[in-house]
């Protein structure tokens, strides 16, 4: 081992428990979607961690939206940008939490809290590799901007327009994204792209006031006109059914299948963790194992009408709303996306549904062969056992395509997250050991980065 | 005008304000469906209010069931029960009240308050005029039963228990059922009939936990599983689907479709009032009435699942439920429905749907040429210039089937609802004038009841 990477490694020992205990510290602010004095606090301690750090830091803000914080460090030819958010998803319902979701919880070598893993837990712990590594090594070997947004989680409407101020924060030579990790047996992974997505809210209203339900044969049911609707979006085995939805969709090469026969499908190990019998639609095995990688998907988050309290009500309805999520695929665009889910309500008649897109975003796949993924494989040699694998895309969507897109960047995970994180879900938490784990992968990708030749 | 009419009417106006006070003290109690220590509150007004008019009382218990108060007064060789719930619907949602739903308001001749007309004002309005008329007559012209429960919102599940304690409770001659008043262009209605019901609780697990929706191309998401269900339940013309839901259902016979004909059928109205356009399954004129006479329904009073609170959340949700009525017309038998609710489910694969039955009702249709029926039209004269309407049944449900099946009584509503009166939902309302009136009218009935020969 180099001499610069033993005294990063023993560092990394020496500020473990004080890094853990900066996370709980960061986790306690609960940063939730559109809360904004929390948002606020969030971002100012990401700004003074990163000054911390010894980066040059600039605020970007306007008027109603979350402040985009970005911190560089280093010099050198090369730059990576870390793409990272200090926002989490609303952690209710609260009642499904063993602990407060705001008050991280240390128990079986993992920590318990809202946005320890998604995406508190990964931002905090490059800073705290690239502060080690360039302590360690007197300089870092590359530059290393940090873009830290806070509302990833509802779909960035802004970071583009925002980065947009200072045209040179896109620019650099690859990023790094967040999620990846370990897989169900402990394996690494090198994920390269990420999902698009169109988030709708599909609502209607069909009578003036909830009616008593007496008059159910005549009065139009909002709950029932909304599931009519959805009815139409996608097929009992998961096929989106939107008119025009899978026009645009790269169907997988044979280069990319074969590559995919490569790939682990823990079939049983995934049912155990979701506690499930069947994948949607049946599906098994290799068929499994392609839709999981290439199968876009309309996925309902919520839906609400009438009484849903506890108890018995008979009213019909007057309102209801769904919240859709569309996860896409290479090239699947989300504006297209959006004006085809509407021309499909309308041709059918719905239109007194009334709809409102969330911007989305596109999906941005890196070729899995590109220099940068073989230096993050490198990176893992004596800290991992296992070779990494590299993964075509995560299921999840980040805002890649903005950042990476104008210069077309290479992109990869380097994560800590494991199959037990319950990102989005109650108890979500980070493993201690990956975590350590990860903080030295990032260490010497920092290396391989910068040796890579343009 | 028989003298002691003259005497009873001039009670009813010397005490009308008194009375309406009475009933602002009786709405303030929050009687919600499962709410004890306010049904029991709500029953000891009953109570006390049958005590303060001379009724012998009687109050039934069973551990956990709202107490069936029975009041009596009178006597002679004909009995008219009254069959009345002193338990309301849930006033929620609270932000679409413009008062508060238990500080009764008075505005524009009309008091506003959860169950002010349903059923607390009828229930209240029909004390006080056997109380008047007595007062006027010196005695009662026949014997009246009052019947008050505390779960007619929630179905009655103890109705026919608690009655079974005192087996003559259900002998008599005839019963009033709650509803009834004018309709749209304020014609007086004597409605002749109920709906039976069952109510449905369907629920449905895929996940052990709510996952992150960037697996939604696997993981099965309840609320698309529930969405399958129900769709498979009715049609988008309002046609019930479930297998056998219309095997005992009797078609309209040609009398019934002849007098029919007769009834009113203010379509611009009722649509005006509900704000809708289109009615289910855009019927029109006639086929619109018999639909709303003949037609049984499947309605979902709520539906939930997932992410419900304002702004974005990107989970496959673990778990949804639907609450399902379903309004059933003659011979259609709730416990049978039930039943095959259940093996429509299994014939379809959704063994993994829970569904939880709430004790239904049987509906119950007296003949609309029974001789009560036209003593309550005589009941009419000179208090409403329009001969009353006889109509086959409500759209709601009573308990009518379990008081008046035994001995096989007849029954009709004397009511002072109106289609302004928003049973059910936020700002119900009674009209005070049509509450006098129902008081003179209910007054004379008495009397043509007692009248009639066996």
């Amino acid at each position: 081992m180099a001499p610069d990477l033993a005294a990063f490694d023993a560092l990394c020992d020496e500020r473990f428990d004080r890094w853990v205990d900066e996370l709980r510290e960061f986790c306690a602010i609960p940063s939730e979607t559109d809360q904004f004095p929390d948002l606020e606090r969030a971002a100012g301690w990401v700004e003074g961690r990163l000054r911390a750090a010894g980066a040059e830091v600039t605020v970007l803000r306007e008027e109603g939206v979350p402040p985009l914080v970005v911190g560089e460090l280093g010099t050198g030819p090369r730059t990576l940008i870390a793409v990272q958010h200090y926002d989490v998803q609303p952690a209710a319902p609260l009642d499904l939490w063993d602990t407060k979701p705001y008050d991280p919880s240390l128990r079986d070598g993992r920590l318990y809290a809202r946005g320890v893993c998604d995406d508190k837990g990964e931002l905090l712990h490059r800073i705290q590799a690239v502060e080690a590594l360039r302590d360690a090594m007197g300089e870092l070997p590359c530059r290393v901007r940090f873009v830290v947004e806070g509302e990833e989680e509802s779909d960035s409407a802004h970071l583009a327009r925002l980065l947009a101020q200072r045209p040179g924060f896109f620019e650099g030579d690859g990023a790094l994204i967040e999620g990846g990790g370990v897989d169900e047996k402990g394996r690494p992974q090198l994920v390269c792209g990420v999902r698009g997505m169109v988030y709708a809210e599909l609502s209607v209203r069909t009578l003036g006031f909830d009616a008593h339900s007496g008059g159910a044969q005549l009065l139009p049911n909002a709950a029932w006109r909304l599931i009519e609707v959805l009815a139409t979006l996608r097929a009992p085995d998961g096929t989106v059914t939107i008119d025009g939805f899978l026009d645009d969709l790269a169907s997988p090469t044979q280069e990319q299948l074969d590559h995919l026969r490569t790939l682990p499908f823990e079939e049983e190990e995934i049912k155990r963790i979701y506690e499930i019998r069947e994948f949607v639609g049946g599906l098994t095995g290799r068929a499994a194992q392609i839709a999981d990688t290439f199968r876009p998907t309309c996925n309902i988050s919520g839906i609400s009408s009438g009484w849903t309290d506890a108890g018995v009500k008979t009213i019909t309805p007057a309102e209801a709303f769904a919240k859709v999520d569309m996860r896409l695929i290479p090239h699947q665009d989300p504006a297209r996306i959006a004006e085809q889910l509407r021309a499909h309500l309308d041709r059918r008649g719905f239109q007194d549904v009334a709809m409102t897109v969330f911007r989305g975003e596109h999906p941005y796949w890196t070729p899995i062969g590109d220099p940068m993924v073989d230096a993050a494989e490198r990176a893992h040699v004596g800290i991992f056992e296992e070779r990494p694998l590299r993964w075509f895309s995560a299921g999840g969507t980040a805002p890649m395509h903005q950042v990476c897109a104008p210069h077309s960047l290479p992109m990869v995970t380097l994560g800590a997250g494991d199959p037990e994180v319950r990102a989005h879900a109650p108890n979500e938490s980070y493993s201690l050991d990956l975590m350590r784990r990860a903080i030295r992968v990032t260490g010497r990708f920092l290396q391989e980065f910068a040796a890579i030749e343009a």
